[in-house]
């Protein structure tokens, strides 16, 4: 370690890891260095864009807070949450695909019984939203817990929004419901709109500088949990969304994508008399058997 | 981009970059999202190991402030820094090699006069230190400007201590010098000891996770900046030291090692009577002629 150069570097840091007792730990950065290596010898990295690159780290670790996490923001529009989602939820191509987590799920949301009205305040026209949980044999699967969260019509999570009175709720248009004996669930909530991802930060301006925007197509984010399954995370995009093509986080699959229905007016699934414009939704969600080992990350 | 998979993200991440207006952004963005991607898949990262580096990258976000960077932490433990210094300061073989410039520069020390003790307060046993800064040819190099910082007996450098009374001065064991007409340079200070990097913190986490110990060498920073010259961003290792064989940030050369001389008592350098144990370091120092598109990154 006394002849350190640009062609030793990468053996000695490999070699000072060889007392890790986590061996996977050693795998996991061993590549990690190598890769990380490989790349700043590649673009021959200059000393200036290492102080950027660790001042633009540094503030995307000053902008992240309880309420946003500006690292997972970075991580999803470089691909690598995608990527990462994509990897570990190979699955029978009739299950329903997986996509990335994103930034604003939260713990603690409200408990509903199906047809309630789940967005609590947040403002939208109004959406039913209805489906079945299925196994892959087509048989319902009663009792998932089925978390969804989604934007207001501003393109807004109750997250983003400033603290507000204390009359008004702090979960919004987000919520957990418990699918029914035959697998079904339905809730009302407000339509999902297209949303630019936060970008009055360093991950908006370095989006900038590529040249991207930051939106994303409207969506509704789920987390479906049962015993015996798969966890899955998924969203459910909106049909004829401009953003399809261009989601600044890479998570559409086409399998993905459904068909929100407007109506003028008329009665809604539950029953309700509509005298203005809603949105219908249906959604069947086909889950994976758990294999033993695996293990759902976003447990609340 | 209706069908990302595993297989298709990294090129949708590319070419989402397509129309950034830098192109060298998009060269060295684009190498770091393949080298990211291929990590990834290399180590198959579970969505449990993607939480783990997220909340790694969040609590090395917060740990830093003004006084602390412990990003450049993380760089100098995986190698980064050595490799960056490395590939951009290649010279002849009769120049001085430059190292890692660590995390503890700060711009505003005092300027002192060659002679100057530039401990200023900071405990230790004193040290002389002398040398010359030259041309290849081995001119002198006049009026350079010579910034030296070093740590305390106690390995911590001033701006590790918390703040202390108002009558002790900020700047401790840190200076500004300029080489005298025929390139000579010296002053007094204290010895400088091994010490470990801060390591209460998620980088001494990683460390201890990974069986590394966090200690550096004793050594003198020192950068060196003349008109006509690349500056020079380097360090003084102290022979014998135990940790020149594992620098925990992998910054030692072996032309850089020199040996601090132990007196115990005598007439210093500079004509002080000492009646007490005191060092000597001499140590000369040649800088590479700049060529005109060579910037230096750390300009204060």
């Amino acid at each position: 370690m006394r002849n350190i150069n640009e062609d030793t570097i990468t053996l000695a840091v490999v070699e000072s890891m060889r007392d890790a007792k986590n061996a996977r730990l050693r795998t996991v950065m061993t590549s990690l260095v190598q890769h990380l290596h490989s790349f700043a010898r590649e673009v021959k990295l200059t000393e200036g864009e290492w102080v950027q690159a660790i001042d633009f780290l540094t503030a995307v670790g000053h902008i992240t807070d309880d309420k946003r996490q500006e690292f997972i923001l970075l991580s999803d529009t470089l691909g690598l949450s995608m990527l990462v989602t994509a990897q570990n939820n190979r699955k029978p191509s009739e299950c329903t695909e997986a996509t990335v987590f994103g930034p604003f799920f939260v713990n603690g949301a409200p408990e509903y019984e199906n047809g309630n009205d789940i967005s609590n305040g947040a403002s939208g026209e109004p959406c039913f939203v209805s489906g079945r949980i299925l196994g892959v044999d087509g048989s319902p699967v009663a009792s998932a817990r089925i978390d969804v969260w989604q934007s207001d019509e501003d393109g807004f999570y109750d997250v983003q929004r400033p603290p507000e009175s204390s009359s008004t709720p702090a979960h919004r248009a987000r919520g957990r419901l418990s699918s029914a004996a035959d697998g079904s669930f339905h809730f009302r909530s407000i339509l999902a709109v297209a949303y630019p991802i936060p970008h009055d930060g360093p991950v908006g301006q370095l989006l900038e500088a590529l040249g991207r925007h930051p939106w994303r197509p409207a969506h509704l984010h789920f987390m479906i949990a049962a015993p015996g399954y798969e966890t899955l995370v998924t969203h459910v995009f909106r049909e004829g969304d401009p953003y399809l093509d261009s989601d600044a986080v890479f998570g559409v699959r086409s399998s993905l994508i459904a068909k929100w229905v407007r109506h003028e007016s008329g009665v809604a699934p539950d029953g309700t008399r509509m005298d203005k414009t809603f949105y219908t939704l249906e959604y069947d969600f086909v889950l994976n058997p758990a294999d033993d080992t695996h293990q759902s990350t976003h447990e609340a």
